[in-house]
């Protein structure tokens, strides 16, 4: 019934998104996108004493602002899927907890927001649930603290370096009609080529990429002239040209229809961000500040939106091991109401 | 239809396991289950050269085993649900992606095993997969290096302190009738009592416990009586008196029915093990060693397993936060065929 293809989903019975919701630190509020986020927060603390409980309260204030936007209490959401970066999923602890709606934690690395969307959207369309919540952050005090350096060490980095999203984006979902259609999904795999370069994440999470998109491209029968846009989560300048270099040799032209969230949300030139943004919150911001805006215009009829995650932690990094990347596939549609 | 009163799904198509494996390490095979689990690995490095690929490695061997005695291939399988306590889920990572198979990565630190059973059993009833597979694992030697200190430091532990399982647990899950019925689930909140003794995971889980178990009933329409046994996956002696007492407060008598996962996994005047036992690996070994088979065989009939995580990293312990913990409870009953 629902299944479609190898890989994917395509709802009998779909979901739509009822509210989305961003809230971002500073850089990204002076980024090219600053005035498409509902909330720009100039403390990089947010009011907390840490880094990741700032991160905890990026997540946590996006969340009732989607609640709110939805025009329903917490109480009428069933399941919240939410995840982060950090060690055991600290931010999320943190930043879920005083909701009190059942959970259930994700790790997707930085695909946490098409992760956590395609588990609500499963669970609404299953008949589980009347809402759920999707919800994906990230900080980049508390990321380079965990993958890199602290900030305070002012350390160097290299061209090919990302620089984490500071925020949260949140997703209601339900069946209730919205302009917004959640028509499947794509799960991806694990798909590692055995690059080690921390510091090019890009090129570690194109293959994964690539790898979702042309089994979600097989699996609807679709190619890249029916999408307006087929939107990668944070493979940045260099992740962005070797996905479109793989996809070509698997005969779909990306050219025109691709963009990546990570280019998208800073101004490399002025703001001195290297190949780009990335994080959980790269994808999940990006989405809710202007990709949900131009399909609910019906600006765009169709979006295939992949947000992409480096499967890293620091260990395996100090053990040497590759940086295998993972992708999940989400195929939005304008709906007329 | 498919939601049961407050927090929990009763399946009007309830999935079934299949099949459920266990590999576990030479100090469990040790332990009064030993005979029970399907295999023991002596080597602590199961052939690899860290403690975490050791873990990936078990986790790997073990949703191979469970493929195979479900009677199917690797490529029927259509989704992967799977966690463990490493940073960034490194085991899942390194020990899912040579499966090839579309992965949902899980943060539920030790409840993981209720997290990935219920994902897949919501999966499969809502008719997303024919087959999908719920894993988790943990290793003491990953564990203590990244929540405590390096083994070959040989800290002292105290008497409340719990003992890391190694080993993984499989569970395929899939609509065709077996002795096992996935009759429903309850989905956990986090629950903090702001308990911040990380040498007391026990006490830190409790209340989570005890509040998905009292929802669970209240949702089931049942009591104590209609259990042959309630069981939580690792709090050890010192969360299982606080579960019993905070349930009797609310007027549910668990003291007949109550087991532990880490209670029943090692004998400790023997073994040394204080508390009990802990991690992933805890409740989803002795769930496929031992409480399938009791369901299997129709000596128990029913049974409400409630694996028990604490939210705790290296970071938020060294910043001073609580420990929150979360619990998710899964129905099974036994089947006649």
């Amino acid at each position: 019934m629902n299944p479609k293809g190898k890989q994917s989903i395509e709802f009998k019975e779909p979901p739509f998104l009822q509210s989305w919701a961003s809230i971002v630190g500073d850089k990204e509020g002076e980024g090219p996108l600053g005035k498409e986020f509902d909330q720009v927060i100039e403390d990089p603390y947010f009011g907390e004493k840490t880094w990741e409980l700032a991160e905890a309260r990026f997540m946590h204030q996006t969340a009732l602002l989607a609640i709110q936007k939805a025009g329903i209490t917490k109480r009428e959401i069933r399941y919240v899927f939410a995840g982060d970066l950090l060690e055991q999923n600290m931010s999320t602890t943190f930043g879920v907890k005083d909701l009190k709606i059942p959970l259930f934690g994700l790790f997707g690395a930085c695909s946490t927001a098409g992760e956590s969307i395609a588990l609500a959207s499963m669970t609404v369309a299953g008949g589980y649930a009347d809402y759920a919540l999707a919800l994906a952050s990230s900080h980049i005090g508390s990321a380079e603290k965990t993958f890199r350096f602290p900030l305070e060490y002012g350390s160097q980095r290299p061209l090919s370096a990302t620089w984490t999203v500071t925020g949260a984006g949140g997703f209601v979902v339900s069946k209730k009609k919205s302009r917004i259609k959640i028509r499947g999904i794509t799960t991806g795999k694990i798909v590692d080529y055995g690059c080690t370069d921390s510091m090019n994440m890009g090129a570690c999470m194109a293959p994964a990429a690539a790898d979702v998109i042309y089994q979600s491209m097989q699996d609807f029968g679709m190619s890249p002239k029916d999408y307006d846009a087929v939107i990668t989560g944070d493979l940045g300048e260099i992740g962005s040209k070797i996905l479109k270099d793989l996809l070509m040799k698997n005969g779909y032209d990306l050219e025109e229809k691709h963009k990546d969230c990570g280019l998208a949300i800073y101004e490399d030139e002025s703001q001195d961000t290297h190949a780009g943004g990335s994080g959980c919150a790269c994808s999940a911001v990006v989405l809710a500040g202007l990709i949900t805006k131009r399909i609910a215009s019906g600006r765009w009829k169709r979006v295939l939106f992949v947000p992409t995650g480096a499967l890293i932690s620091k260990v395996s990094f100090n053990e040497g091991e590759s940086v295998p990347g993972i992708a999940h596939g989400i195929l939005f549609e304008s709906e007329g109401i």
